[in-house]
């Protein structure tokens, strides 16, 4: 078991990464001195799998708990939903000093998280992420959201958990498909800010894909450790946290224009080709470099092209309306070589540009 | 025209109460830097007498400005306004460095104060309130909330305004009993922590009945200062903010058993007369204190009993539920003399019976 601190001035929290952490979860909570009612709000997905070892855990260190079931989807994370999570822990008696537990991928961390961060202004929650990326993404940075009719994560809250458990077990559960997906983030994290976790990714890809508890671990853990230190350099996201959104700009957008052909890791897949093709146009990255990147993708089993065209002013006007968007100035996360990124305005046509390479496999 | 600064570290912002002082609307913001969209969150009453204004000053000081109206009444603080709000932030397209202002009484604040501080995760809002008691009590301290079914203010955030534009004039437009019903709020701070302003109040009960402008002034001026400072030493509301709650353990009991009788005021008004005769029974209270407050209440013309009996169970079950309410004990907050309170904890059957004392007229 490796436990990672993430350090925020006063509230830092610990990330608990192994196989069978989830075991850990009622003993852990008592520990940090919770008592009385939990609820656990979880994908109904996760529920099915890890649900009751989630209920035991707690029950037995004696939590009064209830569970509350969400359909799984990113479709939940909706008002109707989140209104109907408000209205359970009203009804299920939580107070200031209880806690929420969210078990399952990121949409149950964003949303189960935002709710906890607004009820009675604001109640204590433990993330249980049970996806590769939630396990690496969501579970450092304390940003909770919902989205609108308007676009994806439009409403939320910043609001760190009081501890992670991300049981490595519970990854076996997920489709293939989606494990991978989780590596794109894996793999960003190597080009924003270390090359040699990069390189360990290039030379140990068969045992990251057969899941080896120690690559696993390693993977997890310097992913989680990699984020922690950005944010907990830029907490509210004014500065240096902007570099975790390499391959978001334009991989947002194909989420927003085609969200039922990808997952979320394969735009950002998609999006970091489309950034490295930018950079390497700008001479900011050598061509070598970018070759690297796609190669390790591709070899990860992700997409480095799209299997068929999306209309360019739809991908334009994603862009454009991304809420991290200031008044119609694009800003691309654009690597300098692997391990080193800034961040640099880019005009439209020139996002366009990078974005239509995607139509051209190579 | 008086400007009051909120002491908050590192986000310190300005009250400015005055007759007119809605024509500083539009310069101030673009004093404090915003530029570009404003969303006009408002009530549909205030909106009537004072959206125009509101409207001239923002486009004048060269904001494109966006008018959002919202029904009138607290029914508003609800799920279904607050999505709607959230779309129309994205449809106004409001972007991290724009600004909401919200223009009518507290549930307006809340609402629109909790919309802004959940929509991109929180951007900035600007109070315009209209009534007394949004002036006195909602443009300090950065509560912002809606309601569940289940009870009041049962979510919401804490986030603090930019600036409060206290416009003495627009009380003008306040029906009489809603003018007296912010009174009450006036005269608890005097309670809980001014015995001067206490006395100030009874001898100029003529001059702030009429209204006028250097007795509203100094009103209206007092109690943001009062409430201003209390928040000040407990921003995030862990002990001595509990005072502010002076009157509102048995006011809201009655006001959610009875909403649709009492104004908010009137509640709190009911609440203090109740608590006031808890503190005698205990004798931390002497009975000619306990008399100045009641007559003073009595003198604005706000109710002191009440006018026909309310089920004692459905009172206590609303006391056992209030959100301050923690695991079933109830803490109070009880007068020892005027201008001077603590917290105590007290027995369920002692509040029931404080309570019923309100049902024998004196």
């Amino acid at each position: 078991m490796r436990e990672i601190v993430v350090p925020l001035a006063g509230r830092e929290y610990s990330i608990l990464i192994g196989p069978g952490a989830l075991r850990e979860l009622g003993p852990r909570l008592a520990a940090l001195g919770f008592r009385g009612r939990v609820a656990l709000v979880q994908d109904a997905g996760a529920a099915r799998h890890h649900g009751a070892a989630a209920a035991a855990s707690l029950t037995q260190a004696g939590f009064q708990t209830t569970a509350i079931d969400v359909p799984a989807g990113e479709a939940s994370k909706c008002l109707a939903q989140l209104g109907a999570l408000w209205d359970a822990f009203a009804a299920a008696g939580l107070d200031r000093r209880s806690a929420v537990v969210t078990l399952g991928g990121g949409m149950i961390g964003d949303l189960g998280g935002f709710a906890a961060a607004t009820y009675l202004r604001g109640i204590d929650f433990v993330q249980v992420p049970t996806t590769l990326l939630a396990q690496v993404d969501a579970s450092v940075g304390g940003k909770t959201a919902i989205d609108l009719p308007a676009g994806k994560n439009l409403v939320g809250a910043f609001h760190q958990p009081r501890l992670v458990i991300a049981d490595l077990a519970t990854l076996r559960t997920l489709p293939e498909r989606e494990y991978r997906a989780g590596l794109a983030e894996v793999i960003k994290y190597g080009v924003i800010a270390d090359a040699a976790f990069f390189g360990d990714l290039e030379s140990h890809r068969e045992a990251a894909l057969r899941q080896e508890i120690g690559a696993l671990t390693y993977l997890v853990g310097s992913s989680c450790e990699i984020k922690a230190q950005v944010v907990g350099e830029d907490e509210r996201e004014s500065g240096l946290r902007a570099i975790l959104n390499y391959g978001h700009t334009i991989g947002h957008a194909i989420e927003t224009v085609a969200h039922f052909r990808y997952l979320h890791g394969e735009c950002v897949s998609l999006g970091m080709v489309a950034a490295g093709r930018l950079a390497v146009t700008r001479g900011l990255l050598a061509e070598s470099h970018e070759q690297r990147i796609r190669a390790l993708l591709a070899a990860y089993g992700l997409p480095t092209a799209l299997d068929e065209p999306l209309p360019a002013e739809a991908i334009l006007e994603a862009m454009l309306h991304d809420k991290k968007t200031r008044s119609g100035e694009l800003n691309f996360v654009l690597a300098s070589h692997i391990g080193e990124v800034q961040v640099l305005p880019v005009p439209p046509e020139e996002a366009l540009a990078a974005y239509a390479t995607l139509h051209e496999p190579r």
